[in-house]
């Protein structure tokens, strides 16, 4: 008798999928903003999917969620109030509220759903969510930035896709605002999609960053369950220079509970592949 | 009516899949060693698999290609003979050959029909196959490199994984011949498996390589048509350091002719993430 043939499919843009073979579909439903499956994984244990779309898996969620967070964390000189914007699933919020210099982690995702789930079928990454430093607004980030003015050192837009809920997340307009509620010499990173296969996003975003910000970069890092593998950030400051990468005393303090980031994966981060610096330069 | 809904896929050890829209089969057939097919895609244009593996796409080839022969090319102070083993597509003797110091390049493919196919179906990767400085033989190189000492400055393995007929060319044996074929200060790259899925595969290959070589270390690209798109190299040298960098000087001359290769990649390709550092140190 055959076994189940069960798989959970990615189709990105109508011509490339990606797939693994699922042990189990552990809840599936659909907020006010979108549907939220998760759902076992022989390759990365559980995995959580909005609208159809891998956001994060059990066993590669270190690599996104360390990348997010500590290369603006690092290049920020001495970090105490952190805003994530998205984020709902807490990985990006445990990583903030390791460095000592934290003080305080606001994470405004719009969507409960997500919060409620993750902390139920997520806890080795939404442990974040509960971390002390941790305070959870159910709330649009969008209008959450509007009113805060100079009250983040950092702020991390940890988004879906610009589609659906997020779009506005990747406005001039938002940013402006994000810069607005970053204090002087604050800086800011945000996921901002697949170099190979969202030519135009990415662009887009660069172009609207640089209307706000003086300084603007893009770096990468190898995401297995993302479209292609390789995913891009942008990081955006109001004064430190990314490119300096973490101050080794302060890396000092994580010992080796870091799995993806460390000095020179920061740095390298920043080194572009031909085809991305020239799409960022056209 | 609806139309013909043809993709082509890749199942990684039965756990995960990776699939492109296909828009027609150009050729299937089956040499002594293997099954090989051409599929055209959207994403990717001409894809040829090799037993069912994505080997190579007219869209994403730059990066292997560049990657696994700029590096050691650049590494060795001035690379005059390289061998090429495997490589039948052509893509890795067409980047070598663009090295004004290189003067030959034998390309060993044990599997003529690679190469017929390749000239046939890819003309934009096997121009490198009937580039003057290149001699195609269609032999073993396991048995190629066992009577050529000191014959070439850079020996390049672009093998198929540790399976079927590519299973001899992961081995210290091999890794030795390769050495005795090598001049006084030559430099060894070899596609070395996803960091992600291959781990013991990783870890083998490099523990083979550092019982021949004084120096060996690991690299990385982002490849989107490889499992967890994401892959790793290892350069194994008699002498020249490869964290150095190209010589500003040699990477001029190639103007804006690379797509994904420059200096800052070069280097930051050996920034390992700790994931794999610690791989390779266990």
């Amino acid at each position: 008798m055959a076994a189940l043939d069960l798989w959970v499919r990615e189709v990105h843009r109508n011509q490339i999928a990606f797939a693994a073979r699922a042990t189990g579909c552990l809840w599936s439903g659909k907020s006010e903003y979108q549907t939220l499956d998760v759902v076992d994984t022989e390759a990365f244990g559980r995995v959580l999917l909005l609208d159809g779309l891998f956001m994060t898996t059990e066993k590669d969620e270190f690599i996104y969620h360390e990348m997010i967070a500590h290369t603006p964390l690092f290049t920020h000189p001495d970090p105490r109030r952190v805003l994530v914007i998205g984020g709902g699933d807490g990985g990006t919020a445990r990583e903030a509220a390791k460095h000592p210099s934290v003080e305080r982690v606001d994470l405004v995702e719009i969507d409960r759903l997500v919060v409620e789930k993750s902390r139920e079928l997520l806890p080795s990454i939404a442990c974040g969510l509960d971390h002390p430093k941790t305070s959870v607004h159910c709330e649009d980030g969008i209008q959450w930035v509007k009113t805060r003015p100079s009250a983040y050192d950092v702020v991390i837009i940890d988004s879906t896709d610009p589609i659906g809920p997020a779009v506005g997340l990747f406005s001039e307009a938002f940013y402006a605002d994000c810069s607005r509620a970053l204090t002087d010499g604050g800086v800011l990173a945000a996921q901002s999609e697949s170099p190979f296969f969202n030519r135009e996003e990415v662009r887009s975003i660069h172009r609207n960053l640089r209307a706000v910000f003086p300084r603007v970069h893009a770096y990468t890092a190898a995401i297995p369950t993302y479209p292609g593998g390789f995913w891009s950030f942008a990081l955006a400051s109001k004064g430190p220079d990314p490119l300096k990468g973490p101050a080794p005393e302060r890396l000092a303090v994580f010992g080796d509970s870091l799995k993806y980031y460390n000095s020179e994966v920061h740095r390298a981060a920043f080194a572009l592949p031909n085809y991305i610096s020239r799409l960022l330069s056209e």
